[in-house]
């Protein structure tokens, strides 16, 4: 199962993308149509926080559709416009650092790589979707550069969170660039500005449901620039599992479903190159994760 | 002005507190009464970002009680629960770090002193209201720490804004402890998990608007525990004043009604003794800042 949030004439509505991947039911209509009444609820965060009855709902709504019962509902993937997966996170998102040591060396040196996670946030304003375009902020910042990442939806509220259960906080996963202005982010220490400028947190194109994938831990990373690969790596060199992030995290703060955790990034960021490829106005970025897709990104000319 | 959100009977509602701070006038009842019509909105954040129309109404409202017009509606300030002035931000705590000399050199050395602001974030989840309880958390630390802070509340929507128009876009200020778990922040490097403990963002009593203060940078803060004073300094004390941090911190980050900025602490915190005098189960912390009042919480036993 793909969810996405879409936008089409003015509306916004959660969708379940075909197995194809070239349309999209829209939940709410094929409830309404399915048994009389619309009760999906018009954002994702509403309807992950129904957990084990929404999934349900929708297994419903699929097997039924499948059926030909509904195929006028259908909307082509390329007549609507995706917006992020989540459009208004209602917290900041989480993000994890350094999570690949050859990206901790890259960034500095063996000594970088972290014996404890590391975590700051990006602010909900950052978010944007797949295909919307990145603003370029060149007159406060003159190194713009990429981070290719997976992440994690989270399902269940939960505090606490052992190793072994963790996977079961998890609704499921989508592809996030936590864009970063590199002179902003060594210039304040703390990294939250230098990750927070507006438009600098594309995320989607979709949500893949935690059924969908066995092991998050062992899925094939990579990130194009202009065509060009510049980050290729597997989860599996993750330093902290996924299961080890929620458990950590988790020890005093309560995780909310639709919080969303970005897992870090592999080496091939622009600031790893020696000189530094940073990204530049007009430049596309593609992300792709095994089983999950592609996001596709362009930054303002 | 003094705002408050109080909890009566399960219900909660914006509160105007009165000029001997032993009442609240609930607003949307007393809209009710005299207008007809309850059109003040249940959250703190909607009735902000209602923007200049809030106070207006608000104002009408106020002289019209004080008129005698609506003496049963008030409600004995000690018969509601107080809860955190916007007890569910949208977005995660913007905190300033070592805002404060004598505080980046008690916790390290003159070379902590920022040149520029350090920002961190606090999550959603650690808000609390005035005497409420914070957890111990004495499973996960052994370094709980107090920091008594003046927080801004932001009123309008705003990007690049500058440092010459900042005040105006400030809704009001309240007092913040801003709860740390010095262990954790030090272990995780980045701040976030140290600062992000559940109940560990006690804040209020209550909103004092804006008009009420005429200089922000120039207000005496004392923090106590168990009546013992731990910090004194006054604002003019800080690196950066409020109007360079909502210029700086919105340079390229959207700024955005009922967001919450707290401006950093002053000496005198717990890691800053020598032994240190980390919080223990039971301790309590009044944080006083002139104009604005007095935070009380204890520590769970």
């Amino acid at each position: 199962m793909k969810f996405v949030t879409a936008e089409l004439d003015g509306e916004v509505f959660v969708g379940l993308v075909s197995g194809d991947a070239r349309r999209i039911l829209p939940l709410g209509k094929a409830a309404e149509k399915k048994d009389g009444k619309n009760d999906v609820p018009p954002t994702m965060q509403e309807c992950i926080a129904l957990g084990d009855s929404f999934i349900q709902k929708v297994s419903s709504l699929q097997a039924w559709a499948e059926n030909g019962e509904a195929d006028e509902l259908f909307i082509s993937l390329d007549s609507v416009k995706l917006l992020a997966p989540i459009p208004k996170p209602s917290k900041n998102i989480f993000c994890i650092g350094k999570n690949y040591a050859e990206h901790a060396i890259e960034m500095g040196s063996k000594d970088d790589i972290p014996e404890h996670i590391l975590v700051f946030t990006k602010a909900p304003t950052t978010v944007i979707g797949h295909k919307e375009t990145v603003l370029n902020h060149q007159h406060i910042t003159k190194q713009l550069d990429y981070e290719g990442e997976l992440a994690i939806i989270i399902g269940k509220k939960g505090r606490g969170i052992s190793k072994e259960k963790a996977l079961e906080y998890v609704f499921g996963y989508t592809i996030l660039n936590d864009i970063t202005a590199r002179d902003l982010q060594f210039r304040h220490k703390q990294f939250f500005i230098g990750k927070s400028l507006d438009t600098t947190c594309p995320m989607g194109p979709w949500i893949v449901h935690s059924s969908n994938i066995e092991n998050p831990n062992k899925l094939d990373i990579q990130t194009m620039v202009n065509g060009e690969t510049r980050q290729k790596s597997n989860t599996e060199n993750f330093i902290f599992p996924i299961e080890e992030i929620i458990s950590v995290l988790s020890q005093g703060m309560t995780l909310e479903p639709g919080d969303i955790i970005t897992t870090g990034t592999p080496a091939g960021v622009g600031k790893g190159f020696k000189p530094p490829r940073f990204l530049q106005p007009g430049d596309a970025i593609e992300i792709t994760v095994e089983k999950l897709g592609t996001l596709y990104n362009k930054i303002e000319l």
